[in-house]
């Protein structure tokens, strides 16, 4: 029987009779096999997501948070009852990316999966740069035509693309990183001048999430404003569209582009999922992964990597703490590859400091 | 039992005992359960996958010109055997495309599905219009650096392109369309001149496939030059590369970039085909189309899009046969939609006809 959970009541709704308040109803019906949620949050969705797993149900879910704080229990539930557990809307909205990455790039060593993960940002993003706005307007025009909530937090401090990141470094790199193992810096900071200093280098600054696999062999994860260059195709994706970049030792690049949020968009990719949870009922899709492992996780800010600062210390000043660097802008400098760490043990003092995206 | 069919010996090569020149071994072996086809061409190939399929094997092929001509026939005699017969590599290289379309995209009604699908052509256009140089010597260049054939025919005249719409066609919209059905131009005549004219618009020459539903509901697959607005996600597809776009009802627009050919990316493709094929032994995946149904194809010199003409004719003459036209470059005009037969119909003297992507 097709049910729906919800709080509300539907009167005159051609699905007026699918609608039930009481959770068990779904959970006890053995004729429910597939359960999709949209609660959002990880309290009641991960509740009963908990107990659908456990009652042999395959559950189709949208929601990041829950994934990225709970996937590895889920999961492992999930095999346990031998039932399918699939979240494609989680990460990219509608872009198919998870299953790609998951299957048909599984013969590749992934070396890095990173992209524009959260529209919201990267639309205000698109409005600094082409109409040179303060962030304050962008953001406040973001909220007016609804591509920013009125408290947007979650976006622009980076922490929905931290999610994101972190369900992707389970799939990409075989265990679970948590988002308080996510080096995690949002677009609050992003000034003008930072954008003067894009232009002047010929990039443009895109809020990316990142994760990859250090020449150490460690999984790094960090979500941070960087510098991109024009010739990247990540720095053409504009508005409220997200990218992912996959990199991987057979298939060199590929980059997987579309709508990153809305109903519809979202709605492709849970159906997506249902399908293949309906087609797989008794065959358990081989998806899994580890519990965290931090001894194989690595700091982002001890990441060795081109940066840009901003600073009001001269050149010669510059270049006593960190060797040659390319003047970039009013007081931006290239400086060779180094960490963030290093950049904020040096003592000078900072404006910004942000990587370039190679 | 692993093993390699192939015309030479490998003395000395750690796999040299898996080598047999005798496709039967292969055919009648009951421990071959899975066959990689590699060889090209429609003729050996075609009969030992034929084989394969009836001796109950599934078979993974990189093969566009066997699967674009007999697919409809493999993929019946994979139904009736219930094995599988996989082909990512067939289109986009090691893009994964034909499975996220199939599958993920699912809960979608296709409007559309097109895209740079030939890299070399896509390079020599690349150079034509970065660097100002004449067709003949960049296919020279093309050559001499290995992304073009000794002969050249079957990239340069867009042979390669129609081959991988039908197989997006028969994807997309569930029954075979034949390389004969499909209108092909490739990029011989492209000049100077039309690149001076694309340049003019603010656009880019690229050769693109494309398969589309028609306002009638019919299915319209042709390949051509087109004019490409900068502002589009494919115009800044440049070099080897290839990148197909899916319009759907549900995602809006989705792209798909990254590597269209080479060693590596194509194994990592037909690797992904493996494993699909290896956890679908028994249950096959439910991958299947119709047979050509010319009623409900449309031929696309029907098709009314917009249309870029170039023309020694006067703008007054041009408007006398097409009505309004906007003047683009030396001898070109941007015509309101019409149709390419109405254009070649007109009567005027024409230099190259040119549809425009929107």
């Amino acid at each position: 029987m097709q049910k729906r959970l919800d709080t509300r009541d539907f009167p005159g709704n051609p699905f007026e009779d699918k609608i039930t308040h009481d959770f068990a109803v779904i959970e006890q019906d053995p004729e429910v096999q597939v359960v999709v949620e949209c609660i959002g949050g990880a309290t009641i969705a991960l509740d009963f997501v908990r107990r659908c797993l456990l009652a042999g149900k395959h559950v189709a879910t949208s929601n990041k948070e829950m994934v990225a704080t709970h996937g590895y229990e889920l999961m492992s539930i999930a095999r346990e009852k031998n039932v399918n557990f699939l979240f494609e809307a989680s990460v990219g909205g509608g872009i198919p990316i998870l299953r790609p990455l998951y299957f048909d790039l599984a013969g590749n060593e992934v070396q890095e999966v990173c992209g524009i993960l959260n529209g919201t940002t990267n639309y205000i993003l698109t409005k600094m740069i082409l109409e040179g706005a303060a962030f304050d307007d962008v953001l406040k025009d973001a909220q007016a035509k609804g591509y920013a909530e009125r408290n947007p937090a979650a976006d622009v401090e980076g922490i929905d693309a931290c999610r994101k990141v972190c369900i992707l470094s389970a799939l990409a790199f075989g265990f679970h990183v948590y988002p308080n193992q996510v080096f995690t810096e949002g677009i609050t900071s992003i000034s003008e001048a930072d954008v003067a200093v894009a232009n002047a280098g010929n990039m443009k600054l895109k809020l990316l999430g990142r994760t990859l696999r250090t020449p150490e062999g460690k999984v790094c994860a960090f979500v941070a404003p960087h510098f991109v260059p024009k010739t990247s195709q990540l720095a053409n994706v504009e508005d409220v569209f997200n990218a992912l970049l996959v990199r991987g030792n057979a298939i060199g690049e590929a980059m997987f582009y579309g709508p990153g949020a809305g109903k519809l968009p979202t709605a492709s990719a849970v159906v997506g999922d249902v399908i293949d949870a309906v087609w797989h009922l008794d065959q358990r899709r081989p998806l899994n992964w580890a519990d965290s492992k931090p001894e194989e996780t690595a700091d982002a800010r001890d990441l060795v990597l081109p940066y840009v600062v901003r600073t009001g210390a001269s050149q010669a000043e510059v270049e006593a703490a960190f060797g040659p660097a390319e003047p970039m802008g009013p007081d931006g400098y290239l400086l060779k590859p180094t960490s963030r760490r290093a950049i904020e043990a040096s003592g000078l003092s900072l404006r910004a400091v942000r990587p370039v995206f190679e």
